[in-house]
């Protein structure tokens, strides 16, 4: 390993890795950076960057503290059917505000996407494939990514509106009564019949 | 004037009243702020305050460079009646956000609540009071305010899933593409039967 200036595995080693991932993705971007882009700027082997982290899907969610494990949260949502998806989806995602220590990670990395064009690029082109390509892959609805992305436009605002600006009643209201108001919004841009709109150019 | 150590009127005092408004209801909040105050700071006879923005609604309008005058705006939306009160809401909405120049103090707004809570306590009051009250004082409905969030929060993260984040196809969407998938949503938050979820000391 000295002989190629490469660093030793161990714990340091992780914490080397999962800095340059940090930087790398917010420089260049979710799609951009690469697993072997990492290892150079870490200074390790590659496939100690592999061995530790698997895909760089999960090195993404390790470096950026992202709340929740797509490849594991999504397929336990989708595993049931598409009856009840929007509901499932929303206790999901209620569950991650209600923890403090999940959600602080979560929302820098938002305040970044309102403030700068890259982490905003960063953040879609993540969610885009991970989230919403594996939630709207399963369902068998005309656009399928547009109504991922109304369902992610809900649960942004939700998140804000709750547990950011804190509005009342929302802020306070339980969350089965968050569910009854907002899981059939979410139903509904998951499965239902979406009309079009008048511009048949659109989407 | 000179005696009292106060300026003159003209556009230097008017200038002079938005810094200081701008200042108070950044440090004070909006409920906390008061006309009487804002002119001390801004060493003018609050009676002149009152002349150049009559409300402290209006000046916050001013002050903050708020992307509409809820004074005017609101009730224009609620004249036609509840019926198709959703999309007239949501055309208004995509239009503020469809003009660059009224738009950025806007989202300045909103990042300054989601990283500090003087302002999160600002926008919270300032929307309840001039828009979320005024639209739900004018509807017969259950729970008006928790309808009235509910609509916000679908706003919100359309303005950041869209115009923000910019997450595709949503970004590209024609604005009738999104009226009639997200219109329907806040017409239900606004006059539907809205069930209460399993708690009932909820809300």
């Amino acid at each position: 390993m000295a002989r190629t200036g490469r660093r030793p595995s161990g714990s340091g080693t992780q914490d080397a890795i999962l800095a340059a991932a940090m930087t790398a993705f917010t420089e260049s971007g979710y799609d951009g950076a690469t697993m072997r882009g990492i290892a150079r700027a870490a200074s390790v082997d590659p496939a100690l960057v592999h061995h530790y982290y698997g895909t760089k899907e999960e090195l993404f969610v390790a470096a950026m503290q992202f709340p929740i494990d797509p490849a594991v949260i999504i397929p336990a949502l989708l595993e049931p059917g598409p009856d009840g998806l929007g509901e499932r989806l929303l206790r999901m995602f209620l569950g991650v505000w209600d923890s403090p220590n999940t959600i602080s990670p979560f929302l820098a990395l938002i305040r970044g996407a309102m403030s700068h064009e890259a982490s905003a690029a960063m953040l879609r082109e993540f969610v885009g494939e991970a989230i919403i390509g594996r939630l709207t892959a399963a369902l068998d609805v005309d656009r399928p990514t547009l109504r991922g992305t109304l369902v992610g436009s809900q649960l942004i605002g939700l998140g804000i509106a709750r547990y950011v600006i804190r509005i009342e009643p929302l802020a306070s209201a339980s969350a089965d009564e968050v569910v009854a108001a907002v899981a059939p919004t979410l139903q509904r841009y998951l499965t239902a019949e979406l009309p079009r709109g008048e511009d048949p150019a659109a989407g």
